[in-house]
């Protein structure tokens, strides 16, 4: 049962395992004594050194430490970055996971993908002060607020140290698509109340004035619609930005057209937002990718996948010919609802240079608008919620700084009493003071193809070697005995250069092998290591001198 | 000698060799009757799928196959894209090359490094139409433009068949810092005169308005040297931006500060303007990097190359700790005096991060303007030039269609006289009619190391799949006679995953190729081709049902 216990001295511990410093793979514990809570458990996609890799988990060995104390996941929303590690960190720690309605859907969904639906336990939760949930010495209250995913939800995290508040992924939007807005007063009530530490979202920390709301795109879409009725729609977007299909759908449906539903994520999403009843779509209004050949282009809409140049994805299969049932024409008007994700810029441009490659018209401004809050919003949930510790959270470190100066700026909190936290940080605090008083281990956990954590650092650096320059291979079966080469060498490279056999240069390293092996012999040096490192040494000095090229250089003695 | 024949019914050949599919390698065939010449000679830096390359030069087979008619090549500007290709293209097709000041002096500085200075000829234009030259039946002249780099110019290239204007990069920039405006009278001139095509730079045609003058930049540079007269100040930016270099340094003289040029780049390219006076320096205000402890920071200014997070140029050095000589502290300002290349974003931002993580205070707005026109200015151009044929050029396809679209809208050119060409495209043109009539070859030539061409697309695949799974290599030394193993196999990995020698999966590869070889040995299968591919295949399948990937495999089978 939570207890209130006033006199009590303990304080709250808040330890990022993740997030912090890289955009994803939010993961936050709150410790109080012998209860741990965790917030949100997501991916992140890896960064462009980490060659071959798939995702990225966090490093949870801080909670398998601690087992015995941890109550539960409680999840903000339905991203990957804050749900998209459950699935590989249930295996090791199976507590229940506490979400509000959509965020449970695709948490389950994602579950049943990975076989995992029967042994873990995930409970729906509603938003209000009456509907807060005990986790051992925790309180946690769900509060409604806007993102571009519905059903998102603030956190009031109550325990004997006080009251911490985390946005989660937030904007304030007056008018949202579907369900409430942001519940404000909430915010206010608590601040009133007295809460000591807010940890509010810093994505658009350097963007001045209002996120505009997401209806504003409906009203754009429309206008789009209404100016190209002799045109087929296709619109890429976010598969989980559930409100904006849902305007998409009603402009279709406004101007009779069909949709068709592109991409896997897409139909997965919707579905699961159907099915709960987070989008309304009138009857006959989806149909199959295979009965577009039955209406005419201009009365169809594709809502598609790709929005942001993902190679696989459905638009991008389409900009390269590759898509198996759609193909763009002169005809098409091709909307990206969406804007480029850092990092991601190259390949949008490269899908939108080749879809008017091929005559379509393709527009990629104005027809989206951001999910996280600006700087006036943020300044807005500060003067209601009145934390005495600020703690920025999401977005990268620019934007941390960003918000910190915000709240400075505010007279708010002190400045010894913000706190720019890297993952891995414990800090304690209590009403009386707050410190950095510790470290836990937080060395991100790499998933490539069914391994989870068998690729580290010595791989990636030969992945990156076996990039650049490629490998030559070079083989000898050396008469131990004889103490002499039993048969001609080998050499074949991969990667290296295009060569042919007849190549100088493959004729050079065959000779070199040879006289570098028979000097080794000669001077009685036999044993493996030494004649590999020697063999190593002279090949890489020939190709260096020869070309300026280091590839990865591997002599193999086989004795018979 | 230049011939007039107005009665003359040849056309003129307009072949992009490259430029048009990347940004980047600009290269254009003028060819006329026995005559060619070449508008500049640039190089691109590779895409992310070229593994290992460290850049790309045009194919020149056109110009090889027509060598005799090559009279010259003539260079707008000094920027890499535009002169980066020289020094490995004139070894083949050796002809003067004709170039103004700056531009001459970074190609002679370039030509130097290689040893080629001796061999090859490079002579300094000047602007203005007495000064033109005369090259076969082409008549050249340079124009003065403004860009971000001096000495910038458009050519009218005249010929039997008409006037082509190429306006190379350019902007109109009212106020320069050094030399004059662009040369609008003369454009207007040869409008008058009546021009046959307009090349003109899109780079910037999706963007309204007009761009702001270099000076805008030195206006704030001087207001943040005035805000922070207590911290040492650090600007990254292009060190081929000569103009902005001078801003720099005249704001630092102004405060009192010395100055220090950190970055290769950026000593070569300001010692070249300075030789050649495109850049006045004050006496005693440059002063070493190893002389910077004789200053307090707060008298000392550090322009530095790195402003695109390039992982080797100083800035990013200084970021990440590695650079011997300048460490930062929570008393450094850093500028980013630049906006990041499509494509750089994710390395800017991360050095960014890396600066504010180290307390410095870092600005990476406002304080950059663009070289390139915006549409108020494309639109001058073309109003003033008024050609009969438009050939948008420089930019990615979304530019060049944004130019066709402003062009269509001047309603100046009919929409069949504008032209959206390839790289490789043959244009022929003159009075009467212009049409594609051809192709020559231009695939992109991948220099990597000392290695010119040597790289192609299957070593790339090769890059691929081993920078994503790594390699497994597995020997066998088979015993001819007795066909049967003369030793223990050996598998060995690299960028595959981390094992150790007593790993199952190590244990369990070995057995299966001692067990494939055997059933193959029994079967009598020995050849050798034979045996590689069932052992491929084996280990192949054993690794996918095992975990999903598929590293690059090489059985190799030795005789002995």
């Amino acid at each position: 049962m939570y207890r209130n216990n006033e006199g009590n001295n303990s304080k709250l511990k808040i330890i990022p395992l993740g997030g912090l410093e890289q955009i994803g793979m939010n993961i936050t514990v709150f410790e109080y004594e012998d209860s741990i809570v965790v917030v949100d458990c997501g991916l992140s996609f890896p960064d462009d050194d980490m060659l071959g890799v798939d995702l990225v988990i966090p490093d949870i060995t801080y909670l398998a430490d601690n087992i015995e104390k941890v109550k539960g996941f409680v999840i903000t929303h339905g991203h990957e970055d804050h749900i998209g590690a459950l699935p590989y960190i249930l295996k090791d720690i199976n507590v229940p996971v506490y979400a509000t309605r959509l965020t449970k859907g695709l948490i389950d969904r994602k579950l049943e993908e990975h076989n995992l639906k029967e042994s873990c336990q995930v409970i729906q939760t509603e938003f209000g002060k009456t509907k807060a949930i005990t986790l051992g010495q925790f309180r946690i209250e769900f509060i409604r607020t806007n993102h571009s995913i519905v059903d998102a939800a603030a956190l009031a995290i109550s325990s004997p140290a006080g009251i911490v508040v985390h946005t989660g992924d937030f904007k304030v939007d007056y008018t949202p698509v579907y369900g409430d807005s942001i519940n404000l007063q909430r915010f206010a009530e608590l601040g009133k109340k007295g809460v000591l530490a807010l940890m509010c979202d810093s994505t658009n920390a350097d963007r001045p004035g209002f996120t505009q709301s997401e209806k504003t795109v409906g009203k754009t879409i429309n206008s789009i619609f209404a100016d190209h009725e002799d045109r087929r729609i296709i619109i890429a977007t976010f598969a989980s930005n559930v409100d904006r299909v849902q305007q998409i759908i009603n402009s279709a449906y406004k101007y009779g057209r069909k949709v068709v539903l592109e991409g896997r994520s897409m139909g997965n999403i919707i579905e699961t937002a159907q099915n709960l009843g987070c989008i309304q779509i009138p009857e006959n209004t989806i149909i199959p990718v295979e009965s577009l050949k039955d209406y005419a282009p201009e009365k169809t809409v594709i809502i598609t996948t790709g929005s942001q140049g993902e190679s696989m994805a459905a638009l991008s299969r389409m900009a390269s010919d590759t898509h198996r049932k759609i193909s763009i024409d002169s005809n098409d008007l091709i909307i990206f609802s969406s804007h480029p994700i850092p990092g991601n810029e190259k390949p949008v441009t490269k899908s939108i240079n080749a879809l008017l490659a091929k005559g379509a018209e393709v527009i990629f401004q104005d027809a989206h608008v951001s999910g996280h809050a600006c700087q006036e919003e943020i300044k807005l949930i500060y003067t209601l919620v009145h934390p005495k510790y600020a703690i920025p959270v999401h977005g990268e470190y620019k934007h941390l700084i960003a918000q910190r100066q915000l709240v400075e700026e505010l007279g708010m909190v002190k400045k010894k009493d913000s706190f720019i936290l890297s993952s891995g940080d414990v800090l304690e605090l209590d009403k009386d003071s707050a410190a950095i008083t510790g470290r836990v281990q937080v060395q991100p956990v790499l998933v490539d193809g069914l391994g989870i954590g068998d690729v580290g650092n010595a791989v990636l650096r030969d992945r990156q070697v076996l990039s650049e320059n490629g490998i030559v291979m070079a083989f000898l079966a050396l008469d131990s005995n004889m103490g002499e080469l039993a048969a001609e060498p080998q050499i074949i490279t991969r990667g290296f250069i295009y060569v042919r056999e007849s190549d100088d240069i493959m004729q050079e390293m065959l000779e070199l092998l040879i006289s570098t092996t028979e000097e080794l012999c000669e001077k009685g040096i036999t044993d493996i290591p030494r004649m590999r490192n020697a063999l190593r040494d002279a090949l890489s000095n020939y190709i260096w001198k020869k070309m300026n090229r280091r590839p990865m250089i591997m002599p193999i003695i086989m004795e018979v």
